[in-house]
């Protein structure tokens, strides 16, 4: 327990200078007078836990960022805030509250929103064309993350996962969707984050795959025991919505014992990869396990 | 007329070359059996002039196109194909005719149609990553397309664009919605093939804006002078959504003598830049000129 509230503080510093940095950077490269400009500002400054983000630093830099590694986290956040973006709409999850606030359609306008994620989501590449590391380094970055985000990745879970509301189907098929819709983009940030770092990226993203399944299926216990105020988006939903989930498929406790086990294989992943005493990604997975938001 | 004569038969017998390419490159790397890698090919393969994707060719090997070559042009429609699956929807211009056939919202749905569009931009910076040149020359072609095409670029005018609707503006902030929404992308088409070409990319980029500005001055004409069947697209539109366009600005004697003009100023920017005599890119100005689809 306390190795979680250590790496509740540890995330917590990261996120406000995350922030912090972010706003000087989209105030410097973003810096139109139009509501393009400020509904992207709005989406991306919004209260993110940043995980993300923070996965891609433990691993490049053992949790001390430089701005090489923020920027390339900064790209990872523009792609998961734009999934946001497009997923809340309402030809899509149809959603009002997001990071405790309205979401960017209600916030602005439904065309504002389109726009808004296709700002976000070129930026992210944008932002990694420009990182300062040598070009092998750079367009491998891009490749991971349009690999990742695009239509055998990220993009293709969402539109399986839409498809599947109010479908029976197997924990396999729904372990798929969750792989593509979450765990791909979480693996991108800890396989990127060992770009940077010049490792072994196979071996990274394995550990990634883990942490991203483990991310999902306490996502799907949380939308059953949290609430909205918790949560900062709106709780309950996918049981609403009737859409399969690790809860919905194993049952809750079912589903927990099945998250204790992911936190159990991720921890000795991380033995095996040699991760640094000191670095605060050891205390991830039971951070991940036990997390109430 | 004999020259535009030569340039559409070129462009036809490239346009022919690069969808059967396109169709094999598909096919290998949209395999999945879902809706929307249907989407995706369906918005890919429409029949589209392939203005674009020629022009990078013409610059980067003087029409004879590569496999690198190829991908770079796949890459450049791809985004210009997302941005009008985009702008076709409902929250958008609401159009339901795109390619001489149903938008991809009206033939698939709407959450289908802009994950299909998120699908495109993002495997754009796919292909990207993965042409075979180096990668000083690969990050390079990632920065151009996503600084033109993101919230300084093509989205930014898009959403000016519809911000404009129904207002009097000047001419010159006309000029400056067509230079993000329309001429940034055909500028970067043009830049993109120098940088294979390893050119002067500046030079190109301006002799791209010209270009790119006649394309949208005659697009604008042929809005009210052709019918939507020449078109494949609804004609009249922007009168009916009462968008400024350069005929509304200017009348169109006043936008027919502008792009006579910068046709002429184009024409005189190939012969600066010492284009080969044998390059079907000597013709394109007088066929932008004159084209009548």
């Amino acid at each position: 327990m306390a190795r979680t509230t250590d790496f509740s503080t540890w995330l917590a510093k990261f996120a406000a200078d995350f922030d912090k940095q972010l706003n000087v950077v989209l105030g410097d490269e973003l810096s139109h007078d139009s509501r393009l400009h400020q509904a992207v500002k709005y989406a991306l400054l919004g209260k993110g836990k940043r995980i993300r983000p923070a996965l891609c630093c433990l691993v490049a830099s053992n949790g001390a960022p430089n701005e090489a590694v923020m920027r390339t986290a900064m790209a990872i956040e523009a792609v998961h805030t734009y999934s946001l973006v497009h997923d809340d709409l309402p030809a899509m999850d149809d959603d009002c509250l997001r990071r405790g606030r309205a979401t960017v359609h209600v916030q602005f306008d439904e065309a504002t929103a389109i726009l808004c994620g296709d700002a976000l989501l070129t930026y992210a590449f944008e932002l990694l064309a420009t990182v300062d590391v040598d070009a092998e380094q750079r367009i491998e970055l891009v490749r991971v993350l349009s690999q990742s985000a695009g239509h055998n990745g990220m993009v293709l879970g969402q539109h399986l996962d839409i498809d599947a509301t109010s479908q029976s189907i197997s924990f396999e098929e729904l372990q798929n969707i969750h792989l593509l819709k979450t765990t791909e983009l979480i693996a991108s940030a800890i396989e990127m984050g060992s770009v940077l770092a010049g490792q072994n990226t196979d071996k990274w993203r394995k550990f990634g795959e883990k942490i991203g399944m483990l991310f999902q299926v306490v996502d799907d216990i949380l939308d059953v025991t949290a609430d909205s105020e918790q949560l900062g988006k709106t709780a309950g939903k996918d049981d609403a919505a009737q859409k399969p989930t690790a809860v919905s498929v194993l049952g809750l406790d079912e589903a927990r014992e099945f998250a204790a086990q992911l936190c159990a294989t991720a921890e000795n992943g991380l033995q095996q990869l040699g991760v640094e005493s000191t670095n605060p990604l050891n205390q991830l997975p039971s951070f991940l396990l036990d997390r109430s938001f």
